[in-house]
């Protein structure tokens, strides 16, 4: 690995450069950037964009393809002499101007401020290992009065689910049991959240917000914590085995009908796989649950105090007859059904 | 990571057990095996098998479900101890004996000799940290005279072609040229063999065997060395960008019309994707080649003095004007036509 890692110019590590191939292949991430831009021309053209982490370059491409004036792409990384290259073989060398630096360090001439701020800085589960703190930084140094983000939101929400590929699955592998290999699986997948795709089928109830971020207004100290305290009726009877959590950014966009032609880019079961899966935090061992059944939860997620950029995820099974439910609720307790009753009858 | 390998009993690392779902997840490698078996009772009813590696265990409640008097499934890592819970999980705790040691270090009662040896003991391009050399220490030792070996003979296979994902692909990503992220790529690739999908539309010509292992008796001295020079036409025009390896593995059947109910584990592009995938040695530079030229190469293939599990792929692109070619060629030279005419014709 050393070997590489020294013929290896741009990329960090193998790793690195297998992280960026991923990305490049996900369909999904590049067509709601391409989309988002290249479909609301109007917010780049003859405008100053800025692009925070712009790794290969391909979303500042994007920005000069919808007719930007300028585009400052600013990428920490030694990608930043890719990133070059890639801009050159498509002519747009004398639009978007490479910044080789952390956008903490960025200074631009005469303090030009930009229209627009793009970026692509979501990790696992949002904000695993992500960089929108460098995003906030570079909007609260770089963008007007009034600039656009893209994206300019993002949620994240949580579900209850069945996890097959920890669970069922291996009840019949052609034939042998195998449940042996599985509770081994879970053991040294409990440890930590899983990133893995999640099936619609899979889900066992609605998903609910864990927070809504606002890239215009929020500031980083408003990431430092999310904590939900949740009770969700199962749709259906099933194996309670975890939460599936996803995330989906939302851009700006011109259109009078916002709702029908909103970009989206959704991160959730029922949308096509990207490379950031979803996320499963992992039950020990499995809950059964009845259609209508309350699944309670607490799930809170913190900044790790050593590593600013991680997160700690942490869930809490709760008794559902001991929490307050939402109003209305959609289990099957005589409470919540008089309440939705009456609410839906008002 | 020292964290999970701590509490982890079983597997070596968290990538072995990564390895070991991969491979349990791999639908043509099982049911190869649970055919080879399942499908031929006759080879395991009453009789004494080795399973070579047994790892999970899987191939040895196949054979205990073929009936078998007796498995001694040998595992030399801490997985022999999941294997014993999955062999009980399954019943057969009376049948299958998990001896957990080096098959070298094996001594069996009575010096008991068996009638099968079935393994899975393939890795990438066959035999790149394969345990080929183990499992023929365990046929010498074990083996009746006359007993079968599961799989019995195994070729490996080389074809050119091309690579979109490391060529083409990278034309168009979405409207942007990233021809400098392949080069980057192919860069980093070429240092190593690389295990990836081809699909059967980027094969450019027939494949030629590079080796063909008889596993009732080659020797571990007959796998030091596999060598080939070779010329085929391409059969279409396109990209040459490397050569394709795969390989298959036969094993014995009962069936009269033998061919026809063959039991083959296949990992070409031709068949359902496994986890060997293929592996290709890429090219610096794509050569555009016409229908019918003349692809020349030479590949060797050699065990590496420090790692004795380890091969070393060496590719040698050749003068198709300057070498012997096969008779009869598929290429367009003159001489080929003329040569292939005849023979055709007597």
């Amino acid at each position: 690995m050393e070997t590489e890692e020294v013929q290896n110019n741009y990329f960090n590590s193998y790793e690195d450069l297998e992280v960026h191939t991923l990305m490049l292949e996900d369909e999904p991430r590049n067509l709601a950037y391409k989309k988002a831009i290249l479909g609301n021309k109007c917010y780049f053209k003859d405008k100053i964009v800025m692009d925070v982490g712009c790794g290969t370059g391909i979303l500042s491409v994007f920005c000069a393809q919808a007719d930007a004036k300028k585009v400052y792409a600013v990428e920490a990384s030694n990608l930043a002499n890719l990133a070059r290259e890639i801009v050159k073989e498509n002519g747009f060398e004398n639009v978007i101007e490479i910044i080789h630096s952390k956008v903490e360090d960025v200074i631009l001439p005469n303090n030009i401020k930009v229209d627009v701020i793009v970026s692509e800085w979501m990790g696992f589960y949002l904000l695993h290992e992500g960089m929108l703190d460098s995003v906030l930084i570079a909007r609260d140094k770089f963008l007007k009065e009034g600039g656009e983000m893209f994206p300019e939101t993002a949620v994240i929400y949580v579900a209850p689910c069945s996890i097959p590929s920890l669970y069922s699955k291996w009840n019949n592998v052609h034939g042998v049991s195998m449940s042996a290999f599985a509770k081994h699986l879970r053991k040294n997948k409990s440890t930590k959240p899983e990133i893995l795709n999640i099936e619609q089928k899979d889900l066992l109830g609605d998903e609910v917000a864990l927070c809504w971020i606002n890239l215009r207004e929020d500031n980083a100290s408003d990431l430092n914590e999310f904590s939900i305290q949740h009770v969700v009726g199962a749709k259906k009877s099933g194996s309670y085995e975890g939460l599936c959590l996803w995330f989906e950014c939302n851009f700006p966009s011109m259109s009078e009908t916002k709702d029908e032609n909103r970009i989206i880019l959704d991160t959730s079961p029922n949308s096509l796989a990207t490379h950031w899966k979803q996320t499963a935090i992992v039950l020990p061992h499995e809950v059964e649950v009845e259609e209508g059944e309350p699944i309670a939860f607490q799930l809170s997620m913190k900044r790790d105090t050593e590593h600013n950029r991680r997160y700690n995820l942490q869930m809490t099974l709760l008794d559902p007859e001991a929490v307050d439910h939402p109003q209305p609720c959609s289990c099957h307790m005589t409470k919540c059904i008089l309440i939705k009753a009456f609410m839906e009858s008002h």
